[in-house]
């Protein structure tokens, strides 16, 4: 399994590295992060990463797009979008974190399909795209090939159900023991919703 | 609030990022990434980061040490163990996370005190310094001025209980609510624990 991790300058740390950590502890992983041009990329946590350019990537894996403040400027970022949309439709898993699922309801490819998102920032990420059925009371939320999360931690309570739909619940246990983690398994629990 | 994170090659990706992600939301906070000498550090995960020279920072604030597979060669390394040692002999608080004890541990500033560290590791662990207190049913121990974690996601448990430690209950539980973290509290909790 083929991981392309998609960084952008101001992601959230946590959105992208939760799911990286669980992703990679399935044995055939191969995990690789990403961004539109390559080099370095900061995350609002002045965390430093170094990308590969995505024309280098293999988009048939998983797309793993996580949220944070950089998602508020390049939501209107044309080339950005673009690249969103082709990096997602030609993946076989789509998962984003957080406000990562307002880029992805901007490619269009949420239309009429169920996606959650941060709960402090559901309103704007409502009015990025307002055709997509955004559920306000959910940890994740699974459309077909698609996984959406909820805020930042969220993000690997998702990742560990993704892969308890591919590899079985017991699968997923037995991981999250590995990183002594305490999975909230249960995607329509959402101590964190808000009313709508 | 200066937190120094110190990385090395092969170090688990969620152990650093974890709490790097809480311990930055102090609104107080400048982190920022070492290496023993700089350069670009990579995880257990392939994350590539890019980090300082660890003689550029200035060792008075936080120092944040992660575990993983790492620690193993580096246990045995004299010069790394001693900037282990004289970072957090500078620091105003040492916080580690899973086999980041390890290597305290090798330092000699952990001998005769309570600390823990990763589960699947702890008679490793213990090996490496039998004179340290370690504490086998812990999500994570405060000794002094020394935080030490259980493995990978109890550290990110450990930061918030830092935070309340400087900021009271309140301030970390608003903290875990923003980023939608269920915040396991209780430090004597651990679901993780094994028989010692």
């Amino acid at each position: 399994m083929k991981v392309n991790l998609l960084l952008f300058d101001d992601f959230e740390t946590l959105d992208a590295f939760g799911p990286a950590e669980v992703l990679h502890r399935a044995d055939d992983c191969l995990l690789d992060c990403f961004s539109a041009k390559g080099g370095e990329v900061v995350s609002a946590q002045n965390i430093k990463v170094v990308t590969r350019p995505f024309s280098e990537a293999d988009p048939a894996g998983v797309f793993l797009l996580p949220g944070g403040m950089g998602t508020r400027k390049l939501v209107e970022d044309a080339e950005f979008i673009a690249l969103i949309g082709a990096a997602a439709g030609a993946a076989a898993y789509v998962l984003t974190v957080c406000t990562g699922s307002a880029l992805l309801a901007k490619t269009g490819l949420l239309d009429g399909r169920r996606a959650t998102s941060n709960k402090r920032s559901f309103a704007w990420v409502r009015s990025v795209n307002p055709v997509v059925r955004w559920v306000p009371n959910a940890r994740w939320v699974v459309d077909g090939n698609v996984y959406t999360s909820s805020g930042v931690s969220a993000g690997t309570d998702m990742a560990l159900g993704f892969l308890a739909d591919r590899h079985g619940r017991a699968f997923a246990q037995a991981l999250a023991a590995r990183i002594e983690y305490i999975w909230q398994e249960d995607p329509d629990s959402d101590p964190f919703a808000v009313a709508d």
